[in-house]
């Protein structure tokens, strides 16, 4: 059984630490990661610093067999992601040949300006990612994907790698949504969690209707093992007769 | 001028991880603080494991003036953040009393599972945060604030702790967005960032009606060089003739 595939997101901007921005990357991000078999395991937030990017990415790197990052690529002032990344990896930052001819040819000569220009400058040795939307592409230097931040530009670059990413055993899940206080499983659940070493599961109670529901949902890579331990709660919940309001 | 009052946000909980769930607190605490004057400076994701909640909590509630953390305080197996946070600050998990009666009164002796009597679980010394909603309070150590994760209990833990927590000087902000790429504003904006130090000038390109607009946010705790700062760049605005799309 080849071995848990891990990686960590690093998102990179003021505006969603000031809250004026909703994230909408972190889980389009896991969900795309999931499906391949890679599981996103941490991700931090980071404001448009050097001091606070760096060693998070430096950490991250190590710790993780993959890291993202989104933000900073664009060509302002407050786009320093890629200068970052190349401190981080103690490289130069180039003026990349085949990002220079993408954006050239792009813009034309006049409206290349030295702004545009900015969005050329790529790690040493990095190996870019292609945007289909805006052109300015990203990069991967080893293990480190950089992104950029507009999901719609984020998304596209997730298509350009997703054949670089080699994922673990797929994460196949199951969840079942009842309408019972959360408590009221947690005997069913500790036990179904002591039987069931190689499921997780977690319970995410949620407010609706005027009263809460639970949403039980189980996690595995070995399909057998998830089948038994949501068959055993089916029992349990049919015993018991809860109210079951989704199932998937 | 008070110091800059900075906090980190640690969201645990493998939901959010998994892209199960769509985060809804980080941008709504962001703006809470904001609010007060404490600015959010860093957010670190977690999952539900002892080896990653805790060193995190250590450095960041060591690093930055609060921390707030928010999930795994529910009844089940998998909500271990109490314990976590009584690890982390080296104290035990006591039944604590006032937490104790709010539960039982509520639930009355019946209902008052074993499940549920592990939610009046608090690190020693912890002082309480009231639930209005289901009751199960949150808790405070030093300066950390441990919240619920379901958005609507979270909302209203915050609201208990608005007088608990100390503000710095107000950030106030403006912005302004035009219908422009964002690099043609590259100079503008490198030339009002290096003339303003006490303003924070970002610019957030976005994808709309098949052509990228920009929103550039400006942040100061000096009302006066914001107001020079957004001037200058009305000016420049006006000057090149740029739609504004919107402006605050």
């Amino acid at each position: 059984m080849s071995k848990k595939v891990t990686a960590a997101l690093c998102v990179i901007g003021d505006e969603i630490l000031s809250g004026r921005t909703q994230d909408k990357n972190i889980a389009y991000i896991a969900t795309f990661l999931e499906e391949i078999g890679i599981s996103l395991a941490e991700v931090r937030i980071v404001p448009d610093e050097f001091d606070e990017i760096i060693p998070a990415v430096n950490r991250l790197r190590a710790k993780y067999d993959y890291l993202f990052t989104t933000g900073g690529i664009g060509p302002t002032h407050d786009d320093i992601t890629a200068e970052a990344i190349a401190k981080a990896f103690q490289v130069s930052l180039d003026q990349n040949e085949a990002a220079y001819a993408i954006l050239s040819e792009h813009y034309g000569e006049d409206a290349f300006t030295d702004a545009r220009k900015r969005m050329t400058r790529i790690p040493h040795g990095g190996l870019l990612i292609k945007n289909p939307v805006s052109l300015a592409p990203g990069f991967q230097m080893d293990n480190v994907f950089t992104l950029a931040g507009v999901p719609k530009i984020m998304q596209s670059m997730l298509e350009d790698v997703r054949h670089r990413l080699k994922g673990g055993r797929k994460i196949m899940t199951k969840d079942l949504t009842l309408k019972i206080g959360e408590s009221s499983l947690f005997e069913c659940l500790t036990d179904l969690n002591n039987r069931f070493e190689s499921v997780s599961i977690g319970s995410y109670p949620f407010y609706g209707e005027g009263r809460f529901a639970v949403q039980v949902v189980m996690r595995s890579t070995i399909d057998s093992d998830l089948e038994k331990c949501f068959i055993t709660l089916m029992n349990y919940v049919t015993e018991h007769s809860i109210p079951v309001l989704e199932q998937n």
